[in-house]
Protein backbone atom coordinates (compact mmCIF):
# COMPACT_ATOMS: atom_id res chain seq x y z
CA UNK A 1 0.00 0.00 0.00
CA UNK A 2 1.72 3.71 -1.32
CA UNK A 3 1.52 6.48 1.46
CA UNK A 4 -1.21 8.39 -0.14
CA UNK A 5 -3.00 5.27 0.14
CA UNK A 6 -2.68 4.39 3.72
CA UNK A 7 -3.46 8.67 4.30
CA UNK A 8 -6.79 9.52 5.37
CA UNK A 9 -8.96 11.62 3.03
CA UNK A 10 -8.65 14.92 2.73
CA UNK A 11 -11.10 17.23 5.31
CA UNK A 12 -11.70 19.59 2.93
CA UNK A 13 -15.35 20.18 4.48
CA UNK A 14 -13.50 21.56 7.67
CA UNK A 15 -11.59 24.43 5.93
CA UNK A 16 -12.98 27.59 6.80
CA UNK A 17 -12.94 29.16 3.45
CA UNK A 18 -14.65 25.51 2.17
CA UNK A 19 -17.03 25.36 4.94
CA UNK A 20 -18.47 28.65 4.54
CA UNK A 21 -18.64 28.26 1.00
CA UNK A 22 -20.15 24.96 0.67
CA UNK A 23 -22.93 26.65 3.73
CA UNK A 24 -23.71 29.22 1.37
CA UNK A 25 -24.87 27.20 -1.72
CA UNK A 26 -28.46 26.55 -2.70
CA UNK A 27 -28.75 22.40 -1.10
CA UNK A 28 -26.83 23.42 2.06
CA UNK A 29 -29.15 26.15 2.96
CA UNK A 30 -32.68 25.10 1.09
CA UNK A 31 -31.77 20.98 1.50
CA UNK A 32 -33.12 18.12 -0.92
CA UNK A 33 -35.10 20.37 -3.42
CA UNK A 34 -32.54 22.81 -4.27
CA UNK A 35 -30.47 20.05 -5.92
CA UNK A 36 -32.06 19.16 -9.15
CA UNK A 37 -30.54 15.79 -9.43
CA UNK A 38 -32.95 14.93 -6.58
CA UNK A 39 -36.04 14.06 -8.18
CA UNK A 40 -34.13 11.08 -9.97
CA UNK A 41 -32.57 9.99 -6.94
CA UNK A 42 -35.96 10.27 -4.74
CA UNK A 43 -37.21 8.12 -7.23
CA UNK A 44 -35.22 5.30 -7.14
CA UNK A 45 -35.56 5.25 -3.06
CA UNK A 46 -37.00 1.96 -1.66
CA UNK A 47 -40.18 2.54 0.54
CA UNK A 48 -38.28 3.79 3.48
CA UNK A 49 -41.14 2.59 6.17
CA UNK A 50 -39.39 1.02 9.17
CA UNK A 51 -36.51 1.18 7.02
CA UNK A 52 -32.96 1.23 8.57
CA UNK A 53 -31.17 3.57 6.92
CA UNK A 54 -27.18 4.83 6.13
CA UNK A 55 -26.14 8.19 4.62
CA UNK A 56 -22.42 7.70 3.76
CA UNK A 57 -21.56 11.72 3.64
CA UNK A 58 -24.73 13.13 5.48
CA UNK A 59 -23.12 16.74 5.42
CA UNK A 60 -25.99 18.87 7.25
CA UNK A 61 -28.31 16.05 7.59
CA UNK A 62 -31.03 16.89 4.98
CA UNK A 63 -31.32 13.22 3.93
CA UNK A 64 -31.44 11.97 7.06
CA UNK A 65 -34.16 14.09 8.10
CA UNK A 66 -36.08 13.80 5.10
CA UNK A 67 -35.46 9.29 5.15
CA UNK A 68 -37.07 9.69 9.36
CA UNK A 69 -40.01 12.11 7.54
CA UNK A 70 -40.84 9.04 5.13
CA UNK A 71 -40.79 6.45 7.52
CA UNK A 72 -37.22 4.96 8.15
CA UNK A 73 -36.85 3.66 11.38
CA UNK A 74 -33.57 5.17 12.26
CA UNK A 75 -30.82 6.73 10.37
CA UNK A 76 -27.03 6.62 10.58
CA UNK A 77 -25.28 9.55 8.95
CA UNK A 78 -21.30 9.38 8.68
CA UNK A 79 -19.56 12.32 7.82
CA UNK A 80 -15.31 12.97 8.07
CA UNK A 81 -16.53 17.01 9.17
CA UNK A 82 -16.63 17.64 12.14
CA UNK A 83 -18.30 21.36 11.57
CA UNK A 84 -20.74 19.79 9.50
CA UNK A 85 -21.64 16.90 11.98
CA UNK A 86 -22.18 19.64 14.61
CA UNK A 87 -24.67 21.35 12.82
CA UNK A 88 -26.62 18.63 11.21
CA UNK A 89 -26.80 17.93 15.44
CA UNK A 90 -27.94 21.07 16.08
CA UNK A 91 -30.71 20.85 13.31
CA UNK A 92 -32.56 17.57 14.81
CA UNK A 93 -33.26 16.27 18.31
CA UNK A 94 -34.54 13.49 16.84
CA UNK A 95 -33.40 10.56 18.76
CA UNK A 96 -33.58 8.21 15.55
CA UNK A 97 -31.01 9.73 13.95
CA UNK A 98 -27.38 9.29 14.93
CA UNK A 99 -24.95 11.04 13.37
CA UNK A 100 -21.41 9.48 13.31
CA UNK A 101 -17.72 10.97 12.52
CA UNK A 102 -15.83 8.60 10.60
CA UNK A 103 -13.79 8.45 7.34
CA UNK A 104 -15.12 6.35 4.49
CA UNK A 105 -11.92 5.45 3.84
CA UNK A 106 -11.43 2.80 7.11
CA UNK A 107 -15.45 2.75 7.51
CA UNK A 108 -16.78 -0.42 9.62
CA UNK A 109 -20.64 -1.02 9.75
CA UNK A 110 -22.46 -3.82 11.09
CA UNK A 111 -23.32 -6.80 9.05
CA UNK A 112 -26.99 -7.03 7.03
CA UNK A 113 -28.00 -4.25 9.03
CA UNK A 114 -30.04 -1.35 6.54
CA UNK A 115 -32.40 -1.50 3.32
CA UNK A 116 -30.71 1.55 2.46
CA UNK A 117 -27.38 2.62 1.57
CA UNK A 118 -27.74 6.68 0.16
CA UNK A 119 -24.79 8.83 -0.55
CA UNK A 120 -24.85 12.35 -2.39
CA UNK A 121 -21.84 13.79 -3.82
CA UNK A 122 -19.24 12.25 -1.80
CA UNK A 123 -17.99 9.18 -3.01
CA UNK A 124 -15.80 10.68 -5.33
CA UNK A 125 -13.63 11.67 -2.64
CA UNK A 126 -12.78 8.13 -1.38
CA UNK A 127 -9.41 6.38 -2.76
CA UNK A 128 -10.34 3.13 -1.56
CA UNK A 129 -13.53 2.91 -3.07
CA UNK A 130 -13.25 -0.62 -3.99
CA UNK A 131 -13.30 -1.40 0.40
CA UNK A 132 -16.30 0.50 1.04
CA UNK A 133 -18.45 -0.86 -1.93
CA UNK A 134 -17.63 -4.12 -0.20
CA UNK A 135 -18.26 -2.41 3.51
CA UNK A 136 -21.32 -1.44 2.18
CA UNK A 137 -22.85 -4.55 0.41
CA UNK A 138 -21.94 -6.13 3.61
CA UNK A 139 -23.67 -3.84 5.77
CA UNK A 140 -27.27 -4.19 3.23
CA UNK A 141 -29.57 -6.38 4.45
CA UNK A 142 -30.48 -9.30 1.45
CA UNK A 143 -31.98 -6.99 -1.38
CA UNK A 144 -30.96 -3.66 0.09
CA UNK A 145 -30.35 -0.71 -1.56
CA UNK A 146 -27.95 1.92 -2.64
CA UNK A 147 -28.45 4.45 -4.00
CA UNK A 148 -25.71 7.18 -5.10
CA UNK A 149 -24.83 10.04 -6.86
CA UNK A 150 -20.71 11.60 -7.99
CA UNK A 151 -19.36 13.66 -10.09
CA UNK A 152 -19.34 12.36 -13.21
CA UNK A 153 -15.99 11.20 -14.71
CA UNK A 154 -16.79 13.36 -17.82
CA UNK A 155 -16.55 16.35 -15.12
CA UNK A 156 -13.38 14.85 -13.25
CA UNK A 157 -11.37 13.67 -15.95
CA UNK A 158 -9.64 16.94 -17.42
CA UNK A 159 -6.33 18.55 -16.10
CA UNK A 160 -7.64 21.75 -16.97
CA UNK A 161 -11.78 21.57 -16.18
CA UNK A 162 -13.86 24.39 -17.40
CA UNK A 163 -15.80 25.51 -20.52
CA UNK A 164 -13.62 26.78 -23.45
CA UNK A 165 -14.84 28.04 -26.68
CA UNK A 166 -14.15 26.64 -30.32
CA UNK A 167 -13.27 29.07 -33.41
CA UNK A 168 -16.23 28.32 -34.53
CA UNK A 169 -17.94 29.59 -31.55
CA UNK A 170 -19.17 26.12 -29.92
CA UNK A 171 -18.98 25.79 -25.87
CA UNK A 172 -16.87 22.60 -25.42
CA UNK A 173 -16.31 20.87 -22.17
CA UNK A 174 -12.23 20.06 -22.90
CA UNK A 175 -12.04 15.94 -22.25
CA UNK A 176 -8.51 14.75 -21.51
CA UNK A 177 -7.26 12.33 -19.16
CA UNK A 178 -10.30 10.05 -19.36
CA UNK A 179 -8.48 6.76 -18.59
CA UNK A 180 -6.05 8.11 -16.26
CA UNK A 181 -7.65 7.17 -12.98
CA UNK A 182 -6.34 8.89 -9.29
CA UNK A 183 -6.38 12.21 -7.51
CA UNK A 184 -7.40 15.97 -9.43
CA UNK A 185 -6.88 19.01 -7.83
CA UNK A 186 -9.39 21.47 -8.03
CA UNK A 187 -10.29 25.16 -7.16
CA UNK A 188 -13.88 24.86 -5.71
CA UNK A 189 -14.70 26.95 -3.12
CA UNK A 190 -11.53 27.08 -1.63
CA UNK A 191 -8.15 26.39 -3.37
CA UNK A 192 -6.46 22.50 -3.85
CA UNK A 193 -9.44 20.61 -3.21
CA UNK A 194 -8.81 16.32 -4.04
CA UNK A 195 -11.27 14.10 -5.51
CA UNK A 196 -10.81 11.06 -7.19
CA UNK A 197 -11.23 10.78 -10.74
CA UNK A 198 -12.39 7.31 -12.30
CA UNK A 199 -14.24 6.25 -15.04
CA UNK A 200 -17.60 5.13 -15.29
CA UNK A 201 -16.69 1.41 -16.31
CA UNK A 202 -15.28 1.49 -13.17
CA UNK A 203 -17.97 2.79 -10.83
CA UNK A 204 -20.29 -0.19 -12.60
CA UNK A 205 -17.44 -3.14 -12.10
CA UNK A 206 -16.76 -2.17 -8.66
CA UNK A 207 -20.46 -2.94 -7.90
CA UNK A 208 -20.31 -5.97 -10.25
CA UNK A 209 -17.02 -7.07 -8.60
CA UNK A 210 -18.80 -6.21 -5.19
CA UNK A 211 -21.72 -8.28 -5.32
CA UNK A 212 -24.16 -5.75 -6.39
CA UNK A 213 -26.86 -5.75 -8.99
CA UNK A 214 -27.70 -2.77 -11.13
CA UNK A 215 -30.96 -1.36 -11.37
CA UNK A 216 -30.59 2.03 -12.70
CA UNK A 217 -27.57 4.54 -14.20
CA UNK A 218 -27.95 8.06 -15.08
CA UNK A 219 -25.83 10.41 -16.68
CA UNK A 220 -27.61 13.38 -14.89
CA UNK A 221 -28.39 16.80 -16.71
CA UNK A 222 -31.12 19.19 -16.22
CA UNK A 223 -34.19 18.57 -17.97
CA UNK A 224 -36.02 21.33 -20.35
CA UNK A 225 -38.58 22.33 -17.34
CA UNK A 226 -35.50 22.98 -15.17
CA UNK A 227 -33.51 24.95 -17.58
CA UNK A 228 -37.03 26.68 -18.37
CA UNK A 229 -36.29 28.00 -15.17
CA UNK A 230 -33.14 28.38 -14.73
CA UNK A 231 -31.45 28.98 -17.92
CA UNK A 232 -27.69 29.02 -17.35
CA UNK A 233 -27.99 25.53 -16.34
CA UNK A 234 -28.78 24.39 -20.33
CA UNK A 235 -24.80 23.91 -20.65
CA UNK A 236 -24.64 21.17 -18.41
CA UNK A 237 -26.53 19.25 -21.04
CA UNK A 238 -23.53 19.46 -22.77
CA UNK A 239 -21.69 17.33 -20.78
CA UNK A 240 -23.28 15.70 -17.09
CA UNK A 241 -22.19 17.01 -14.12
CA UNK A 242 -23.40 13.83 -12.31
CA UNK A 243 -23.26 10.31 -12.36
CA UNK A 244 -26.33 9.03 -10.29
CA UNK A 245 -26.31 4.65 -10.15
CA UNK A 246 -28.71 2.54 -8.28
CA UNK A 247 -28.11 -1.42 -7.34
CA UNK A 248 -29.07 -3.92 -4.36
CA UNK A 249 -27.83 -6.66 -2.47
CA UNK B 1 -42.98 6.72 -35.00
CA UNK B 2 -41.23 9.27 -37.16
CA UNK B 3 -40.34 8.88 -40.87
CA UNK B 4 -36.23 8.58 -39.56
CA UNK B 5 -37.28 5.82 -37.14
CA UNK B 6 -38.59 4.06 -40.14
CA UNK B 7 -36.34 4.50 -42.92
CA UNK B 8 -34.11 2.01 -43.15
CA UNK B 9 -30.09 2.08 -41.57
CA UNK B 10 -28.46 3.88 -43.91
CA UNK B 11 -26.04 0.85 -45.74
CA UNK B 12 -23.31 2.86 -46.23
CA UNK B 13 -20.62 -0.27 -46.31
CA UNK B 14 -22.05 -0.33 -49.87
CA UNK B 15 -20.83 2.83 -50.99
CA UNK B 16 -17.97 2.62 -52.56
CA UNK B 17 -15.62 4.96 -51.17
CA UNK B 18 -16.65 3.51 -48.09
CA UNK B 19 -16.18 0.41 -48.92
CA UNK B 20 -12.62 1.17 -50.61
CA UNK B 21 -11.55 2.89 -47.47
CA UNK B 22 -12.58 0.43 -45.18
CA UNK B 23 -11.29 -2.38 -47.16
CA UNK B 24 -8.24 -0.90 -46.40
CA UNK B 25 -8.13 -0.58 -42.55
CA UNK B 26 -5.57 -2.76 -40.76
CA UNK B 27 -8.72 -4.90 -39.07
CA UNK B 28 -9.84 -5.60 -42.43
CA UNK B 29 -6.75 -6.57 -43.93
CA UNK B 30 -5.25 -8.61 -40.83
CA UNK B 31 -8.24 -9.75 -38.90
CA UNK B 32 -9.24 -9.38 -35.15
CA UNK B 33 -5.62 -9.25 -34.25
CA UNK B 34 -5.53 -6.06 -35.92
CA UNK B 35 -8.29 -4.68 -33.60
CA UNK B 36 -6.62 -3.30 -30.29
CA UNK B 37 -9.62 -4.07 -28.69
CA UNK B 38 -9.86 -7.43 -29.75
CA UNK B 39 -8.03 -9.08 -26.55
CA UNK B 40 -10.58 -7.51 -24.06
CA UNK B 41 -13.50 -9.07 -26.22
CA UNK B 42 -11.71 -12.57 -26.74
CA UNK B 43 -11.63 -12.57 -22.73
CA UNK B 44 -14.83 -12.47 -22.06
CA UNK B 45 -16.15 -14.78 -24.72
CA UNK B 46 -17.47 -18.25 -22.86
CA UNK B 47 -16.31 -21.17 -24.51
CA UNK B 48 -17.82 -21.68 -27.74
CA UNK B 49 -17.63 -25.38 -27.72
CA UNK B 50 -20.42 -26.94 -29.51
CA UNK B 51 -22.04 -23.09 -29.39
CA UNK B 52 -24.60 -21.55 -31.25
CA UNK B 53 -23.19 -18.56 -32.38
CA UNK B 54 -24.52 -15.01 -33.73
CA UNK B 55 -22.40 -12.35 -35.13
CA UNK B 56 -24.33 -8.97 -35.58
CA UNK B 57 -22.68 -7.09 -38.47
CA UNK B 58 -20.21 -10.01 -39.24
CA UNK B 59 -18.54 -7.76 -42.05
CA UNK B 60 -15.92 -9.80 -43.77
CA UNK B 61 -16.52 -13.07 -41.50
CA UNK B 62 -13.51 -12.58 -39.29
CA UNK B 63 -15.25 -13.29 -36.45
CA UNK B 64 -17.45 -16.17 -37.67
CA UNK B 65 -14.60 -17.67 -38.92
CA UNK B 66 -12.58 -17.47 -35.60
CA UNK B 67 -15.49 -19.00 -33.26
CA UNK B 68 -15.79 -21.77 -35.91
CA UNK B 69 -12.24 -22.29 -35.62
CA UNK B 70 -12.76 -22.29 -31.43
CA UNK B 71 -15.00 -24.94 -31.26
CA UNK B 72 -18.60 -23.15 -32.61
CA UNK B 73 -21.43 -25.35 -33.85
CA UNK B 74 -22.42 -22.99 -36.35
CA UNK B 75 -22.59 -19.35 -36.87
CA UNK B 76 -24.71 -16.92 -38.47
CA UNK B 77 -23.24 -13.91 -39.59
CA UNK B 78 -25.62 -10.88 -40.30
CA UNK B 79 -24.54 -8.01 -42.19
CA UNK B 80 -26.29 -5.23 -44.18
CA UNK B 81 -23.54 -4.66 -46.71
CA UNK B 82 -24.03 -7.17 -49.54
CA UNK B 83 -20.79 -6.48 -50.54
CA UNK B 84 -18.92 -7.29 -47.34
CA UNK B 85 -20.69 -10.47 -47.26
CA UNK B 86 -19.78 -11.49 -50.94
CA UNK B 87 -16.48 -11.31 -49.62
CA UNK B 88 -17.09 -13.11 -46.14
CA UNK B 89 -18.74 -15.89 -48.38
CA UNK B 90 -15.66 -15.84 -50.99
CA UNK B 91 -13.62 -16.25 -47.97
CA UNK B 92 -15.15 -19.83 -46.55
CA UNK B 93 -16.16 -22.82 -47.51
CA UNK B 94 -17.19 -23.68 -44.00
CA UNK B 95 -20.96 -25.38 -44.46
CA UNK B 96 -21.31 -24.42 -40.66
CA UNK B 97 -20.97 -20.76 -41.11
CA UNK B 98 -24.46 -18.79 -42.31
CA UNK B 99 -23.88 -15.23 -43.70
CA UNK B 100 -27.53 -13.76 -43.81
CA UNK B 101 -28.03 -9.92 -45.23
CA UNK B 102 -30.51 -8.27 -42.98
CA UNK B 103 -30.95 -4.85 -41.66
CA UNK B 104 -30.65 -4.82 -38.11
CA UNK B 105 -33.53 -2.50 -37.39
CA UNK B 106 -35.97 -5.15 -38.48
CA UNK B 107 -33.93 -8.34 -37.74
CA UNK B 108 -36.31 -11.28 -36.67
CA UNK B 109 -34.65 -14.33 -34.58
CA UNK B 110 -35.30 -17.69 -33.80
CA UNK B 111 -36.01 -18.00 -29.87
CA UNK B 112 -33.85 -19.49 -27.56
CA UNK B 113 -30.88 -20.50 -30.15
CA UNK B 114 -27.50 -19.02 -29.16
CA UNK B 115 -25.18 -19.68 -26.81
CA UNK B 116 -23.13 -15.97 -27.65
CA UNK B 117 -24.20 -12.91 -29.55
CA UNK B 118 -20.98 -10.82 -30.68
CA UNK B 119 -20.92 -7.50 -32.54
CA UNK B 120 -18.32 -5.53 -33.02
CA UNK B 121 -18.69 -1.24 -33.85
CA UNK B 122 -22.57 -2.14 -35.21
CA UNK B 123 -24.42 -1.18 -33.40
CA UNK B 124 -23.99 2.59 -33.16
CA UNK B 125 -25.48 2.49 -36.71
CA UNK B 126 -28.88 0.85 -35.32
CA UNK B 127 -31.54 3.94 -34.04
CA UNK B 128 -33.71 1.17 -32.49
CA UNK B 129 -31.46 -0.54 -30.34
CA UNK B 130 -33.98 -0.83 -27.49
CA UNK B 131 -36.11 -3.15 -29.97
CA UNK B 132 -33.12 -5.49 -31.14
CA UNK B 133 -31.33 -5.89 -27.39
CA UNK B 134 -34.92 -7.28 -26.72
CA UNK B 135 -34.78 -9.63 -30.18
CA UNK B 136 -31.21 -11.04 -29.10
CA UNK B 137 -32.45 -11.31 -25.92
CA UNK B 138 -35.22 -13.46 -26.81
CA UNK B 139 -32.93 -15.10 -28.98
CA UNK B 140 -30.13 -16.53 -26.41
CA UNK B 141 -30.58 -19.60 -24.45
CA UNK B 142 -30.48 -19.10 -20.87
CA UNK B 143 -27.43 -18.37 -19.14
CA UNK B 144 -26.26 -17.00 -23.26
CA UNK B 145 -23.74 -14.37 -23.60
CA UNK B 146 -23.93 -11.02 -25.42
CA UNK B 147 -20.20 -9.40 -25.97
CA UNK B 148 -20.10 -6.20 -27.80
CA UNK B 149 -18.57 -2.95 -28.90
CA UNK B 150 -19.39 0.51 -30.04
CA UNK B 151 -17.70 3.79 -30.77
CA UNK B 152 -17.91 5.49 -27.13
CA UNK B 153 -20.33 8.01 -26.50
CA UNK B 154 -17.77 10.76 -25.70
CA UNK B 155 -16.39 9.95 -29.15
CA UNK B 156 -19.69 10.31 -30.66
CA UNK B 157 -21.34 12.77 -28.53
CA UNK B 158 -19.17 16.15 -30.33
CA UNK B 159 -20.65 18.24 -32.91
CA UNK B 160 -17.36 19.00 -34.59
CA UNK B 161 -15.37 15.88 -33.37
CA UNK B 162 -11.23 16.26 -33.45
CA UNK B 163 -8.85 16.39 -31.41
CA UNK B 164 -7.94 20.05 -30.10
CA UNK B 165 -4.79 22.33 -28.35
CA UNK B 166 -5.45 24.45 -25.66
CA UNK B 167 -3.81 27.78 -25.28
CA UNK B 168 -1.83 26.22 -22.53
CA UNK B 169 -0.67 23.43 -25.44
CA UNK B 170 -3.44 20.69 -24.04
CA UNK B 171 -4.46 17.87 -26.71
CA UNK B 172 -8.80 18.22 -25.95
CA UNK B 173 -11.44 15.93 -26.88
CA UNK B 174 -13.76 18.75 -27.40
CA UNK B 175 -17.23 17.12 -25.80
CA UNK B 176 -20.68 18.91 -26.25
CA UNK B 177 -23.87 17.38 -26.50
CA UNK B 178 -23.52 14.58 -24.63
CA UNK B 179 -26.85 14.27 -23.35
CA UNK B 180 -29.07 15.24 -26.75
CA UNK B 181 -28.82 11.53 -28.39
CA UNK B 182 -29.58 10.88 -32.14
CA UNK B 183 -27.89 10.91 -35.34
CA UNK B 184 -24.82 12.55 -35.77
CA UNK B 185 -23.20 12.75 -39.39
CA UNK B 186 -19.57 12.74 -39.55
CA UNK B 187 -17.18 12.25 -42.54
CA UNK B 188 -15.16 8.76 -41.73
CA UNK B 189 -13.62 7.04 -44.96
CA UNK B 190 -17.08 8.63 -46.83
CA UNK B 191 -18.84 12.31 -46.44
CA UNK B 192 -22.00 11.89 -44.17
CA UNK B 193 -22.26 8.63 -42.49
CA UNK B 194 -24.58 8.36 -40.13
CA UNK B 195 -23.92 7.17 -36.66
CA UNK B 196 -26.44 7.19 -33.42
CA UNK B 197 -25.32 8.69 -30.47
CA UNK B 198 -26.28 7.77 -27.42
CA UNK B 199 -25.58 8.25 -23.88
CA UNK B 200 -23.09 5.28 -21.72
CA UNK B 201 -26.14 4.89 -19.33
CA UNK B 202 -28.57 4.39 -22.15
CA UNK B 203 -26.68 1.16 -23.39
CA UNK B 204 -26.71 -0.14 -20.09
CA UNK B 205 -30.23 0.74 -19.31
CA UNK B 206 -31.35 -0.69 -22.36
CA UNK B 207 -29.58 -3.81 -21.22
CA UNK B 208 -31.32 -3.79 -18.05
CA UNK B 209 -34.48 -3.42 -19.26
CA UNK B 210 -34.21 -5.71 -21.59
CA UNK B 211 -33.59 -8.50 -19.32
CA UNK B 212 -29.64 -8.29 -19.41
CA UNK B 213 -27.14 -9.03 -16.29
CA UNK B 214 -24.27 -6.66 -16.50
CA UNK B 215 -21.28 -8.89 -16.52
CA UNK B 216 -18.21 -6.23 -17.61
CA UNK B 217 -18.29 -2.61 -19.00
CA UNK B 218 -14.58 -1.39 -20.38
CA UNK B 219 -13.64 2.02 -21.93
CA UNK B 220 -10.99 0.74 -23.60
CA UNK B 221 -8.24 2.76 -24.47
CA UNK B 222 -4.44 0.85 -25.67
CA UNK B 223 -2.07 -0.37 -22.61
CA UNK B 224 0.88 1.05 -22.38
CA UNK B 225 2.38 -1.98 -23.94
CA UNK B 226 0.18 -1.48 -27.17
CA UNK B 227 1.56 2.59 -26.99
CA UNK B 228 4.81 1.41 -26.66
CA UNK B 229 4.43 -0.69 -30.11
CA UNK B 230 2.72 2.35 -31.32
CA UNK B 231 3.06 5.22 -29.87
CA UNK B 232 0.47 7.04 -32.16
CA UNK B 233 -2.11 5.57 -29.81
CA UNK B 234 -1.24 7.77 -27.23
CA UNK B 235 -4.11 9.91 -27.58
CA UNK B 236 -6.63 7.42 -27.42
CA UNK B 237 -6.15 7.03 -23.62
CA UNK B 238 -7.42 11.02 -23.30
CA UNK B 239 -10.56 9.90 -24.47
CA UNK B 240 -11.61 5.98 -24.61
CA UNK B 241 -12.81 5.75 -28.56
CA UNK B 242 -14.24 2.41 -27.86
CA UNK B 243 -17.27 0.88 -25.42
CA UNK B 244 -16.73 -2.60 -24.79
CA UNK B 245 -20.06 -4.12 -23.17
CA UNK B 246 -20.19 -8.15 -21.65
CA UNK B 247 -24.14 -9.16 -20.40
CA UNK B 248 -25.74 -12.72 -20.38
CA UNK B 249 -28.99 -13.37 -20.13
Amino acid sequence: MSESEKSPTQNIYDNEEFFCGYSRLPRSVDGLDAAPEWPVLRAWLPDLHACEVLDLGCGFGWFCRWARRHGAAHVLGIDVSARMLARAAADTDDPAITYTRADMEQLELPSGSFGLAYSSLALHYVKNLDRLISVVHRSLAPGGHLVFSVEHPIFTAPAEPGWSTTSSGRKIWPVDNYLEEGPRSTDWLAKGVIKQHRTLASYINMLLRGGFALRHVEEWGPTQEQIAARPNWADERQRPPFLLVAACR
